[in-house]
């Protein structure tokens, strides 16, 4: 036992000498596939992502005063400096027990035309709007006098930890997002909108992933991002390891008290954003959100009626693909050459919810509500007692 | 012509009497079917509407200023007294450029438990956060300290007359609608979410019909409100006639420039809601939805590009349907005895659109923009011409 | 009356003179839009359309032996002379009370890779798998050890004028039918699997139209083919005049039994195939086939609940889109530019079912049953009365 | 290894002394979850199932004379005594390289009609009509003149074992599926439809599992049918053990040359009925349907391009909800009971999959081709090395 730990202590030794957490690969968990440099959806050239975290306050929870553990997480899927640039996209829902606004027009057109926003239930609104007002203090249409459009907002559900009955985002938070969003490295766990959010029996939050497809003469990027807040303890499995029921005995030594509610074990729900430079149009793009709920079922989901398992997928490829007013011209991937994107976003989808877990931390939030960070150590232990780690 | 005119005159003057506009039926126009009592959604019994009409300032746009022209709409299947009573409901989109929220989950449960709230396009947020907050301080869940939903909310766009880029909807006028809605006679026109709307070439806004349907030995009720604002003045069709080609120069007698913008003819978008209190499931109201089209057509609507033309159907029977524990016990009515229905809710929706026009008064917006009635006068010239009216 | 049925009689003459049914264009229904060269579906270019139709026997109806009234329609999107050669495609249903096979892998792969057959109800399997044999026999995979397909059937019921449970559909008709596909003018009525159709209380059939949409500097053709078995009487409409019930009562100069049988008014079914040569993507496919109610509707559908009302839609620019192992490249017209092709899209579903009634001519079936052909004369009476002709 | 096999022999001794196959259980394969007493679809009271298995010739393929190796399943909802007798149904397709006919009807009525048959992709036409004439010769309408209906026949792809493009199957064997039907005990492996399937790189066929889901009072069973022909060998997995790379070198042992195709790693097909006394709806049935591709994640399946993964679900509850004419009084599960549903869908699915390809045997086809059953002892010994099982 003991040496075991001794490898994984140095690492975090390691690790927190760069003033960085490990993820799940740096703690050995065995995935498949080859991920892009920062194994992350930035890894897709040009993806910005920003987050607004808000923490505040602590003890009983008072109804518009707090504690407050929620954000927003603004994801640009070119960029904020191409301002109105449509991707292809498209969306599915494994079950809605959610929101995401603006789909309707994703499915129509085969465009995404806004940044996507992800935050909690109860704020999807003022996200939404508060893109709008954005967009006309910035000019976003560049002096057009008559647009329209439908921001994509989505959720998970952060009420154990969080005063979401507060109302707590506003205006400044979304624009902080925003303002945030940008390439490179990302924070994972409790940031943005994933922030309160909680995950297979501990605590949940933002996640992310990539892989690199070779096909045929190219490598293409897929990359992920969760923000996860769904599944039950019972169901949690690690690299194919019920990792769930080994650790539920060992967390008696945290001492906490039961959630004090009539949420069902299971409840929470899992919004998943796939982004990829590989060009496939919106029907394309389509059957890879079909693909998301098998990287949720690898880590013991089960789209819980109370789920709300939402997920929105665009390429990047064909940047001028959209016109008002002219044919374009555009590149598509042949449908034969897609099961290995389809294998990387299931790939992706287990590894960033894995990543999610791993970074959050423990956090106290309502009415002291305590959703507990895996145990990195146990982890280790029960997946080296099944031999996959060595 | 005179001759013509005279009982119109008359009837105008009827109505006037007694503080009411003539509806398209009171003006001759001939419709197909039976209508209600109050041929309006709420024949249906328990449906509940009510409006906050927004109409601020004149001249020039200021942003953040106005003028103001715009409004929301709230109905509630089985009224506020219920509270929470989720309804079998269901949805469709003819063409997706718009925005209805909450839809995933009435797709995933069968039920919509939210009211249904229309808007313009920019406030779905507001209107979205206001409910929530509405259920909130209303102790609408009545204790749980765990709930979640997602209201429905529907828009059109209504920046040709309104400063819709100010965001003037605010939480009160949210709360306003919600109590001012009723069962009993609804307003029609510039109303509500209706209030700066425009339809095909003419001032739209908020209209309603509804039919009485015989099955057997039981007669249903289905009733439908529309806030319309699409389609091409060329494409204007009423009782079968062209109106809109014929009534084209006849407009010259009113002196208004073009507006200035890039809408193209036949933008806007229309929202349709159709209750019933026919025993359907929610598979069986997607066949309703899908027949609103239908509707649509015969006024002239080709499900434009630039439209948001989204429907959502509930039925009111079945009041103990839902239940979060419990097996309930409900009423189906047959397939086969479906059409009556489909028919009826193309009638009704048919009606509704004139209905919303006829009601609608001429308006004057943001710039001096104006949307002109259509004139009941010429109509019923045009219509008599073609042998359509006695 | 005579005036008005002189020029109609003339003509007659004038057509029988070259061999020629008049259409209804010849009669002088009128129609909105710009028909292409022959007003058809092989208007696109490539299109071929081939039937088998199936005329045998009189009197009872002995199941197996006939009176067989049925037939095979067969419509290759680019020819068959270009083998394997996928078009872009889309499909909706209206009302599925029908059957349109191989539509899980167009919705899937974006594309249409058979040609599109339509039949009796009864013969939707004999058909597709005629198909697969044909496709041995004649090599259409080059060579390929190792393929499968899922042939497009789709059908609608004959079982009043057919002797439908007798299964008189043969792989023989299929090959006719294929066979028989050309390019060019092609026949209408009571052809190929729209032979034993009624339609709106008349004698229905297959019919076809198109329209040119101009779009910037380009023209496009949108032709339509419907197999066209839906419908009540009473709803028929043309040229927005409620025709059906002004033809009620003198239908009564025939005389005529009602059928025996327990059909509602309203059974029957209509596939609707669209085609064209603007360069969509399969998502503005689906867009199309949403338009192909509307049209339905101008004529007095309603999707009854006993109707199969399922449309397909296919693009045959982009020729090379298709490929199983290269990245393609092809054109996507902008969203912005379909309305133009939507009412295109119901304009000429519109003329195609009023061409197939105007087609069918009067035909006897099993145990006498009898379908009216639509009566010319009194037809243009009718209109001439409402204003709609000179 | 000795030591570890022992115990696996001596279940072969036993099982083979009553005359059966070990199922995967019988291994001691762990899965979660309670099985009903059969651990078969044919738990849920009323199901009738039964095959058409047809095994002839060897050696070299002549198209039409052989070597045949497919056959038809036949699944009744309710049996074949109870006649025309619909239950709630609904259906999901995560890959559509595949064919489901009689879907829209399923969709549109909530309804599924006929009995389900599932056989080779070549003969889904032969099986459609041979049920409508079964229909005709049983006077399975009782005296109905005028009836239609759309008979649900699924496929996947036999080819690289049997003489597919020789439509061997013929109406007969379509009669012995039906006439063999029956409750009870089903077989599994290389029988009925499920033949000549191979799964994840051996041999597959048809499998079958159940589960027992205990909600509030009541126990409800939901079983599950495959007919399992997709996925790679690399991607197998078993009990969360990627058996599949395990076993690729010890497959060794084998002598066989790689089969001669174009065939991609990963094609194929799964088709998986899902069957339940629980009283679910229509639009909760699709929720099933759509927690089928959770269990296929868990054995390695990822939807891949070349894969017909199409789903349907059915309740047999409410017995009598079915009417032509008179309103039925229905029980509903509320949705918030449905997640051990899902659970169950999920779990029997991955068991049912595991048990088809324990059950199968090695097979030699069409030119020699040969699927290998997966080799039992070296499965067992792979996950006793895992700790899998003890």
């Amino acid at each position: 036992m003991k040496k075991l730990l001794l490898p994984f202590t140095f690492l975090l030794i390691i690790n927190s000498c760069f003033g960085q957490k490990p993820r799940a690969r740096d703690l050995g968990v065995p995935f498949i596939g080859t991920p892009g440099k920062l194994n992350s959806i930035t890894d897709v050239a040009g993806v910005e992502v920003g987050y607004s975290t808000i923490i505040e306050g602590k003890g009983e929870n008072t109804i518009g005063k707090g504690p407050i553990r929620t954000g927003v997480t603004a994801i640009f899927p070119r960029g904020k400096v191409k301002k109105f640039s449509p991707v292809y996209a498209n969306w599915y829902s494994l079950n809605g027990n959610g929101e995401m606004t603006g789909t309707t027009w994703v499915t129509e057109s085969g465009f995404l035309e806004t940044p996507i926003m992800i935050t909690n239930t109860n704020s999807v609104g003022v996200v939404r709007d508060a893109v709008l007002k954005w967009y006309v203090d910035t000019d976003w249409y560049s002096g057009e006098d008559w647009w329209y459009t439908y921001p994509v907002v989505a959720e998970t559900y952060d009420g154990f930890l969080n005063d979401i009955y507060g109302f707590h985002i506003k205006e400044k938070h979304v624009l902080e997002a925003i303002d945030n969003a940008s390439t490179g490295k990302i924070a994972e766990g409790n940031v943005g909108g994933g922030t309160g959010m909680m995950c297979l029996g501990f605590k949940g939050g933002t996640g992310t992933a990539s892989r690199m497809v070779k096909i045929k003469d190219s490598t293409y990027t897929l990359g992920v991002l969760v923000q996860s807040n769904f599944g039950a303890k019972k169901n949690l499995t690690i690299a194919g390891v019920p990792v769930g029921r080994e650790l539920r005995d060992t967390l008696n030594y945290v001492n906490n008290a039961p959630p004090k509610s009539r949420r069902k074990e299971g409840d929470g729900s899992i919004i998943v954003v796939v982004a990829t430079d590989a060009p496939l149009l919106s029907h394309q793009l389509k059957r890879i959100t079909q693909r998301v709920p098998l990287g949720i079922a690898l880590v013991g989901g089960y789209g819980s009626n109370g789920s709300g398992d939402i997920f929105i997928a665009f390429s990047t490829a064909n940047e001028n693909a959209f016109s008002r007013d002219e044919i374009t011209v555009i590149e598509t991937l042949p449908n034969d050459h897609m099961t290995p994107l389809f294998e990387a976003t299931a790939q992706a989808v287990e590894e960033a919810i894995i990543n999610a877990m791993i970074a959050a931390e423990t956090m106290e939030g309502i009415n002291k509500n305590k959703a507990h960070a895996i145990p990195h150590d146990l982890l280790i232990n029960v997946l080296k007692n099944c031999n996959k780690m060595n």
